[in-house]
């Protein structure tokens, strides 16, 4: 069985592949908690009349920042390097499934939960590394995160559920869960978090 | 005598404008320090491959993220509202003066030192609050700020230096500092942190 309503397991195969390649790992996860931290930021952009979501969605961003400087920190100790940011296709591919027009709590209700989705599947993917990965300082690392994705998964749905106004939250999670699983099935074949 | 180098001081006047509409001055200033945050991200974008840049620059922008945070407590704790983020002309204007071609290090060192002007600037407009400002809890906040902002200043500046290869960094500052001299004094005419 699945966490957090996800529809399908990562292939342990995934697992193998990263434990191969831990440096490319490292370097697009740095990149993951950063898109993520700048996700918040965007949303707090487009919606400063809610201060709550403001400060939630503010202390995230400043927890996605202190993540990235720690997989920073990881790479350091190890004797790699930060490579480049690159675009990450996953979130390209579900991002598509979010409203762009419609009303505002739609629009806001769509981001929140295609954050969810996001922090739901990465909390998926870092249990595995902490279950699966040979180095035992980057399970450890990974069980940490794990449950701070969990954390911010339930933030982000909650959030959705505060503002949703006369939006079926659960109704449209169950369309966002059911997407989600259509296209992962092409993913788990390369050294990336959402790889 | 002014700041950090800078060639002409705010005139006092601006502080004044800026007393009769304070929730416009926190509003601009919240999205100022998520400006800030998301330079020092950009920044690390394009230099990963510095180590020490990429722990620095994470460092300021968890704080330019806890800021903002900061000051929405400060607009929440009177009631008032953040509202839209806007363009930053200042900024707007500064940054022509950088070099967008060039090699790398030429490239990077004047992104640092474009930093290290906008904290000079901010940090001395910050010190005119702190002094001038008639609600009590607002100026120790200012102060408080203006002291981060000169560290900040300083790190921009120290990081230019170590990267500067051939490049003359004192000789780059003095043109940034003539530059900033000349479009500062079509400002100080609204109530925004570089209005």
């Amino acid at each position: 069985m699945s966490m957090l309503g996800l529809k399908l397991e990562t292939d342990p195969r995934w697992a193998r592949l990263v434990q191969e390649n831990i440096p490319a790992l490292l370097t697009d996860h740095a990149w993951c908690e950063q898109k993520a931290a700048s996700n918040a930021v965007s949303t707090i952009t487009r919606f400063p009349e809610h201060l709550d979501l403001v400060k939630a969605l503010t202390r995230i961003a400043v927890e996605e920042i202190e993540h990235f400087g720690m997989v920073v920190e990881k790479i350091e100790a190890r004797g790699w390097k930060l490579g480049f940011e690159e675009k990450d296709p996953y979130i390209g591919e579900l991002s598509k499934f979010i409203k762009r027009g419609g009303d505002r709590p739609a629009q806001l209700v769509d981001r929140l939960l295609l954050s969810a989705m996001i922090e739901a599947r990465s909390c998926e993917r870092f249990k595995m590394l902490s279950q699966r990965l040979s180095d035992e300082d980057l399970r450890v690392f990974y069980h940490d995160l794990m449950v701070s994705e969990a954390e911010h998964y339930t933030t982000f749905l909650g959030l959705a559920r505060k503002y949703a106004g006369r939006i079926d939250v659960e109704a449209r999670w169950a369309e966002f869960l059911a997407f989600e699983s259509q296209i992962i099935q092409s993913y788990g074949k390369n050294e990336a978090v959402h790889g």
